[in-house]
């Protein structure tokens, strides 16, 4: 089967490799249809690795992904053969702890797609377990569909935010899971979003969508403007997408006394943290590690039109050019939120 | 000052009476613009008691108002003369062990508008509590403003549900508070709310609006539109509007497991439960009493276009003509659903 | 194999019954020790049913189980022969969405010992997933570990209920699981627990343990008792283990503004609720449906010798007498607890 | 009066001062009997200031206290002359937004006894709103009342962390708070609580509670302590309670994945944060600012006997010689848990 596939860093082919694909009774054959390019695949395909995740060995990439149910095993009732279908790409041991308290993203010993040793989903068909296969509502589209896997990470910040309705939000950081964060904390009950960043074409992407506030924090206050815009009493959630330590310096300020901060950005380095200022506020600080049974609450938001995330997709590549949607994403244009390769 | 007055069941005035108006340095005085006939109102109107609470001497009716500032006492600093605003009706005593626990609208000692001894705001002018006094945003309309109140309900009800993101949620009754109600589920996170009511023209205001799915209890099994809209699941919330014992029969059928049932509507009688059937699903179930704290909330969500309160509006009425509204509020018609009279 | 076989309502044998005991990777072998008899035990036992789940079969009873583990699966890391274990008896399906949701005791295709057509564990040797078995501390003997099957309903009580620190709790029923509910109660955070039943003997062995309040309500009102033992404000959690729907005429009463109902009790029919009374205290009801991921804490407790359920043994009897056992337990005598049969 | 007053940095004086006792119809007067000598007392002793608030004129020391009433205002009717009471030393605005949503603590106009310009309660007679007074159980002291504000924190800790039954909790720092929050930690769920310090007769002090372990970090490994406690696992809650920024480093290794990290301790400077370690665990961290409704909390523990903190009290000094008490505290001999003054 062809794939697109990481041979060491800086070296991406396309090409046959053998993947073993048996099929069990609780699995479902899938033909694929669309596949994000995400910054994870990008960050393997220019350094060979992620901490403590090294590519030793070629490796199959991809994990955001959409595509046609072809066969289903003896145990597989709610999906068949035709069905549009999108995939959660980390598979837990369903024995654990983690898994039984509900934490499952939490195991450590999850699967998942194109993070090494396991191959990523960049090929035209797949084999994948049933319970973590979704049906696509008719009016969402394979693209759509292969953008739910980084939309879940949204949801899941979205949820750990305990957002009480009419709640106000600060995202810090436009790139995509910036924005898609916002959209999420938006159809998941806030009132308004204030959105930062120090790029202007990221933030006007943003600010196409009704109830957010862009705030370009090379020329404003951030803390001045979320003040303006909630009396004086701060934000009740503050989301950081953006990853950045300076981030951190004047974080507290930006939140509500009794509110709340989610850390859904990855900073390279360890950040300070001024303690005091969040003790006299007592804010509360929740993380996200990619996201639990959020798939189904996506799928239901997009079907019912609530969330709109079509001006994500900035870019589809037929599969047999994927190596040149990895050469796009990887220049980050400011103006792109998500590149895709389409096996149709 | 002029006033509409309830003399005694069946009988209502407009005529002069003489209000106490001392304004203390916490308090503002307030031009009335637009008051909304509640059930209640009428209720007292029709009948002269609610439970506990008999009419025993004239009382002034009226609870959901909004109005201008005409003046503002020495302490207050959040308002000025010349602000729009809405008035939350209910003044707690501030030093009650409910309201220190964050629950002032459960303190027994509770000061409400229109429910006796307690005159209500059907006159031009009224003294307010400043911190129960909220600034309108500039696209909120007096109409708007004075349906705050019991939009206030349906959003404590969305509050107490927990929403997630993405949840499905039934409401049982399309009158005043199921449809308002219904709003508040789908701006607090709600992907899809699903409306049943007897009376299709109720239901045909409801459905107006996206993401709502109206279902008529008159032809069509409530319990197999959730199933079918759920894939089996069952709806994460289910909301009892309707007041309607009938409504306690199958409830927990529409309900998923680990689901949650929020009582709003205040039956007439007690109802039959099935715990057994409950417990099967751990169910939690939540009651609702008035809100605390939402008013702020609903503004947000007003404010930022999230929410859309204006087809709500049936009819308004000049002051002069007030009893009118009160008749047509009695009549119950079904395709009304909030009346109001206005000083303007 | 010899087992304590229901051959149909009313009809028990010690025989030998050809049970399947493939041992997979991820089981362990299990020398039986302990086996409580529950009431469910001994419901089947006089009338060969449970609501919708009938014996047609012979059925070998017990569910609340210790023993030895005698061999591990080649997955099994945490387990090894020697170790002194208790059994969680229900094993629900991991791949479905209850699960993936924390909420396996919710899962309809939970396969649980002694519900048929299962079989339950009153037999000198199971075979059991290792995940759903866990190691006794050094302290906890076996009759003690096989009292943790129901020790681990009142922890899900205790745990739904959400208890905060120095909350007051009332049990209603002093049966085996109202005792326990009392215990986990106050493990898990209350300073005090009321406890009422009819029956005094009851009422005595809970009495036993500090910061037990009981009354008996063949005499004594339990409203005025809460009422004088909370400053007349009430109690913040309210467990209901009685199954009486007389329990709940006066329910609310019991309850603080704002706070908790818990049904542990499964009353046989229908029970009457009060729902204004209910709203007008804005009181949150929680029900319990079995136990999820509490066998871990309820060991814990017992461990560090906060809980002390060895008052609770009021029988043990060799397997040869088992059926003497089901004949004790059958007669429901006041002052038993919980009998039990041994297979050492 | 006489008050124990300090009447610059390094300078205390026991002499008359003028203070205005002006008692309203809410308020209620105490004779003093105990104080307690908090840190901060001491500190101001010291420096003259905490952070921004500077001590410009004489003060009057002191905000842990007990007494009896000796006169109650017209509209007070829980509390009587001769009732043995404790009182909470922060007075909010009950009008600001932070008390009506249950979070007082939090209100920016807080007056609290001892924090400049308001005085403390080191004199014999003090003036309070009698909805922060609070009556003492029969078999709590006058000594114990004194310290229920410093459990105050302890409680608020135990409450944010929102306990589960059977928790396993590590509290970092064994001075006066930690010890508290470790007791309140048990009181309220936890099945065990690791105590971690550099001092060994802070530790020894903690280690007469039983499911209390201490670690004591100059010699050992708290990790390793922790993953042998909980088979690996980690705790459920981390209590910072040292203000150490040390105590930041590796403090996610000491929790489970899904746990709570609860800072009780104020680093005099930022501090440096893993933010990918927390992450990759979801943690969550609270923080606490001193605490809101938890006196009644505290008392009704006390009251049941499931909290002891009599062996808190390391000594107690007569008003004339509160000095020496000041003194002694400051030395802060490792010990020394509590040092009270006393007025009878």
């Amino acid at each position: 089967m062809q794939a697109l596939i990481l041979e060491h860093a800086g070296k991406l082919s396309i090409r046959n490799i053998a993947i073993d694909r048996v099929m069990g009774r609780d699995d479902v054959k899938i033909a694929m249809r669309n596949v994000g390019v995400c910054g994870s695949d990008v960050h393997y395909y220019k350094h060979g690795a992620i901490g403590p995740f090294v590519v030793r060995e070629p490796m199959v990439l991809g994990h955001e992904a959409s595509g046609i149910v072809t066969a289903v095993g003896g145990n597989v009732t709610h999906l068949q053969p035709g069905d549009r279908v999108c995939m959660e790409p980390g598979i837990p041991d369903l024995k654990s702890r983690a898994t039984l308290e509900g934490k499952y993203n939490l195991d450590p010993a999850v699967r998942f797609w194109a993070t090494p040793p396991i191959h990523g989903c960049l090929m035209p068909e797949v084999v994948h377990p049933a319970n973590f296969t979704f049906k696509l509502p008719d009016n969402v589209s394979f693209a759509e569909g292969a953008l739910i896997e980084p939309l879940a990470t949204g949801m899941q910040a979205a949820d750990k935010a305990r957002i009480r309705p009419g709640d106000v939000a600060v995202v810090i950081g436009a790139g995509t899971i910036g924005i898609l964060t916002a959209l999420c904390a938006l159809a998941g009950g806030c009132s308004r979003v204030i959105i930062a960043d120090l790029v202007q074409e990221k933030l006007d992407i943003a600010a196409r969508y009704d109830a957010v506030t862009a705030v370009n924090i090379a020329h404003d206050n951030l803390a001045e403007s979320v003040a303006s815009l909630t009396e004086g009493w701060g934000a009740q959630v503050v989301f950081e997408a953006s990853g950045s330590p300076k981030a951190y310096a004047n974080l507290f300020d930006l939140v509500c006394p009794g509110g709340c901060t989610v850390l859904v950005g990855m900073p390279p380095q360890a950040v300070t943290l001024d303690i005091v200022g969040m003790q006299a506020k007592e804010i509360r600080i929740e993380s996200v590690f990619r996201y639990a049974n959020q798939f189904p609450r996506a799928l239901a938001l997009l079907g019912s039109g609530k969330l709109d995330i079509k001006p994500m997709i900035s870019g589809i590549f037929p599969f047999e050019r994927g190596i040149e949607a990895f050469e796009r994403a990887a220049r980050a244009e400011p103006g792109d939120v998500k590149v895709q390769i389409s096996f149709e």
